[in-house]
């Protein structure tokens, strides 16, 4: 598979890892880059990751295999808005979105018809870093895509998408977008949103300084995630609000659970459900063998 | 400083280490190991971690200089009322547990007087491996140890323990041991029960395979902890029960308040919330640098 033109738009640490992987894997013959911030697209041609920057939508589009939205969820509407007058017929498009029943939405308000020609997608690789300056060729190395197709794709347009990932050394799967957005409102959203809001109960208080004087390792490691992109995150949380809501309503359960089992100083039943939680993630860890091996 | 005998309860990750540091450091002549199960010690004797396997309390506290204890903190208290008829005037003892306020109040019950050989102390650092076989030379290394000496120590004595763990390559700093039991409530309990309580809450689920199935990074690292050893858990947890409790409640005060703003879609609320608890954790990342560099 050779693209000749691949568009990337919004050119950070997804937008940028993904045309490095390409190129790395000589799939891509010229990417183009688009995006809000002109220091960031002159970096990302600087470090070689585009080829060059585009004029506008109409430049971007000409003769595009492939067209890339890696910009926070919030803006994906908006930008499929701007980019659908220009678009052919022999363009594809597929997004990095981490939720999909919106971008489903949008693609669908924005493109009519030519909504088949976007194949939602959902890479599980990120990092706490973002920006163009942390991209890697192999940030999608043996990590899970998740592709949410629409209806309206043809399995031509979702295979074209499936291979460009796996050429990016990717694993990819398929998924329902409200099963999706339900699985990773619980295994992402969720702990993004409670190692967020720790941090942010430890800054906001009078021994703050004493706090984070002794905080270690398992802090460190337990809110790794709270030095996530804070945009990126709120347009994720507003996006996939209500599934969210439901986990961590879910979630507030089981604390008030928990609570009184600890309230009540009940061994047995602390010991019981730490070592039903060390036991179960000890097997999923067990079970992860990277794909491919 | 050169001890002639040195004998650990608890040959565990923490005791073992403890044993491996001092070794590699040349500061200890004889090894002394004891504990609940034989085959863990004859495990550690095996390893080198130990020299020999004590008989009982006399035979190891016979001409110690040093005992450590560290074994879970619920047992602690029966640990010293089972040593104390044998303890001499000239041996110190100091501990590895979590929780401080709970072993200076079993050390003043079980020793009366003699407690003021008695240095609590809690080294910061460990692993969610757990057993001898996971015990390392340099676990201790850089690495920060708390001491919570009682109104009834000596200097001599504190400082003893002090050289010890300088030692075995730590950073020793002290504090009182209420502050200690609240301070590690919140960085370190806490955490460690909301991540047991977020993977329990998946391993109950129907969809708990499908959960699993697609939990990546994000999820690993922010659930590392609750792959802690669950005795221990149960036993910090029960220990410094109150103080957690407090911590407990802060934090869900801290969810209903995130969750108003998720719930009403307040995106700068999110933002706002998102990017100070990112801005902290980055600031304290900065000024983590290990002691002694």
């Amino acid at each position: 598979m050779m693209l000749k033109k691949v568009v990337v738009c919004g050119v950070g640490l997804i937008g940028g890892s993904f045309a490095l992987a390409l190129k790395a894997a000589g799939a891509v013959g010229e990417v183009v880059g688009l995006g809000r911030t002109q220091a960031s697209l002159a970096a990302a041609q600087q470090r070689g990751v585009i080829d060059r920057i585009a004029s506008d939508w109409a430049d971007a589009l000409h003769d595009a295999d492939l067209v890339f939205l890696a910009m926070p969820v919030g803006q994906v509407a908006s930008v499929l808005v701007s980019m659908a007058p220009y678009l052919s017929s022999t363009t594809v498009i597929t997004d990095g979105g981490s939720t999909k029943v919106d971008v489903a939405l949008a693609a669908r308000q924005a493109l009519g018809a030519q909504c088949a020609q976007f194949v939602p997608g959902h890479p599980i690789a990120g990092a706490e870093k973002s920006g163009v300056a942390a991209a890697r060729a192999d940030l999608f190395y043996q990590k899970r895509v998740v592709l949410t197709p629409l209806a309206e794709n043809t399995e031509a347009h979702i295979a074209l998408v499936e291979h460009v990932w796996q050429a990016c050394g990717a694993e990819v799967s398929r998924l329902d977008a409200e099963d999706h957005d339900r699985v990773f409102a619980a295994v992402s959203h969720l702990p993004h949103f409670l190692a967020f809001a720790l941090v942010h109960e430890f800054a906001q208080r009078a021994d703050s300084a004493q706090l984070f004087g002794f905080a270690a390792g398992g802090f460190r490691d337990f809110t790794r995630i709270a030095s996530s992109h804070p945009e990126m995150w709120r347009d994720i949380c507003l996006a996939n609000r209500s599934a969210l809501l439901v986990e961590l309503d879910a979630y507030m359960v089981e604390l008030m659970r928990a609570r009184v089992l600890l309230a009540g100083a009940d061994a047995e039943g602390l010991q019981a459900m730490f070592d039903t939680a060390r036991t179960r993630r000890d097997a999923w860890l067990d079970g992860l063998t990277p794909p491919g091996e």
